[in-house]
């Protein structure tokens, strides 16, 4: 954790202010739910996000925050918190973070209210304060990731997907979060809407990087030594492997598509599969891509003035691609 | 369904124009996702909020209905067919409107995403064309019912739940959302603040009869011919029960809060209690009270001149606190 506290240094004092008006954010009359959301500002994470949407507004605005942002910071936590909970309970997940979850605790029907209601909480901060601007970058966000989630079951699991519809999805599921955490950063402080929009692309360039870096890690992971090869298992198609099959000659596509199909569940089978796209250079390859879109959002930050912020932000993106978890 | 189509006969093509409009709004670029928007069409209800929406906005503006009407009606049947795809998954069931269930045809994976989206999307179209005032209503409204689901888990199986809690239950879960749709038909044709909050009263009145009347078929089912009793199995505290329990004795108390907390499942213990309920005044009082909530909305119709659009709508009040469905 000692690189986020790095990257967290010239917004640290904000970050606690968030935390004390996050809190108050998720405040009802419900007790039930507020024993909730108490458990759930416990086992918070690495708040990335809201880090984004401070650093973003101070590097824009040159150090200059709003009460917009905290707001933009809260919304986006808690429409992430929602899909979080809903998210255990779509993939019955009774942990996170080494805390049960809301519906391991609770069961699901409170865990899909209790989804909806942060929804709705982070909808209601904004519009409550006329942040209109904001109100559309996130109810736009709200829409990409379910379809993104929904294009991922119909598509990800098909063999023949292609490179474009990865990109696609993982545009949608997970880079629309960061891009929307961006675009607030800079809307909070008032800038332009071509400053806006840049911004936006740079969460995206760095959120589609984070997502190749997650399913590099079915290949490769640092942290237990081997590969984790949970993909190749659930037959979820990513960059690696799509690479290795659209570079593989007929024999080798039939092979590897019977040993996906009927053997996904065969650790034997799963690590020939590993050694196979590893041979036809497959980590290379979406290693490559990675570092491109890191290198995308590297270019969008050179065109602004060195700043505490700035440099936070530059770790902030290498971290993304060389992180161990 | 003869009396439903009497109270749409003044809005039948804006009815059947809605239809094609609520298709076009749920359209999206996900095959999977459309497939099954269509599916939910196809089992559309009564649509009693959408004709709620055009009656309301055609007496309060004298006959003039605009686009923004239509968006508002879209809006709420996304957001009321959200709430009900997310019900099935959390009641668990697995059929609807005698069609399956979204979470038996595709599970719940599938069938929480598809909620999330059609909230969304519900938003966005308001988002998009700068309807802020229905905005807020319907922000407001999916939190408090969200609130008010999980204050029902909270408290309703609560055997010395009050009167109060349980029309604050009521309220939140089941009448804000016929509220919201009655004040926005009024601000979607641009009345004053004080006529829209009327309408939202008389949507909220509308609303607490509507649910007492569910809550009384629990002991009369004309349907079957006898009481369904499913309430009681599920300890769950109706307002018959909560008057019979205040206007009993220690003794019949001790009794009757045995019978529900240790033989709820028990057909001969459910029989007794409804007579108990019965005997002790339980169905005239809530029924006593039911006509005062309609009594209340009719009040609030009388201030308007005599149009088709206002005996529609007094049509539809009568029929709520009538209705054998």
């Amino acid at each position: 954790m000692k690189i986020i506290e790095k990257i967290k240094r010239p917004i640290y004092e904000e970050m606690a202010f968030f935390e004390f008006k996050f809190k108050k954010a998720m405040a009802t009359k419900v007790p039930l739910l507020n024993r909730i959301t108490y458990y759930i500002v416990r086992r918070k994470g690495k708040q990335m996000r809201p880090m984004f949407v401070f650093l973003i507004a101070k590097m824009t605005s040159g150090g200059e925050i709003t009460e917009k942002t905290y707001r933009g910071a809260s919304i986006i936590e808690l429409i992430h918190t929602a899909t979080l909970v809903h998210d255990d309970v779509v993939d019955e997940s009774y942990q996170r973070r080494g805390f049960f979850s809301i519906n391991a605790l609770w069961k699901n029907k409170i865990a899909v209210l209790v989804g909806d209601f942060l929804l709705s909480k982070g909808l209601l901060l904004s519009i409550e304060h006329d942040d209109f601007d904001i109100l559309k970058i996130i109810s736009k966000t709200v829409r990409e990731m379910s379809e993104g989630e929904l294009l991922q079951i119909e598509k990800a699991r098909k063999l023949d997907i292609t490179e474009e519809v990865y990109f696609e999805v993982i545009r949608q599921k997970t880079a629309t979060l960061i891009s929307a955490c961006c675009g607030i950063g800079a809307a909070s402080v008032g800038r332009s809407q071509e400053e806006i929009d840049k911004m936006t692309l740079f969460g995206e360039d760095i959120g589609i990087a984070f997502q190749i870096k997650d399913d590099l890690f079915d290949y490769t992971d640092v942290r237990i030594g081997k590969p984790t090869g949970i993909d190749i298992k659930e037959k979820k198609m990513t960059l690696p492997l799509i690479y290795a099959l659209q570079n593989s000659n007929s024999k080798e596509k039939k092979w590897l598509i019977n040993a996906i199909k009927n053997h996904n569940e065969d650790k034997k089978y799963i690590a020939k599969i590993i050694d196979f796209v590893k041979e036809k250079g497959g980590l290379e390859y979406a290693t490559e891509k990675m570092k491109l879109y890191q290198q995308k959002a590297l270019s969008i930050l050179e065109e602004y003035p060195e700043s505490i912020y700035k440099e936070s932000l530059e770790t902030m993106v290498n971290y993304v691609i060389s992180r161990k978890v």
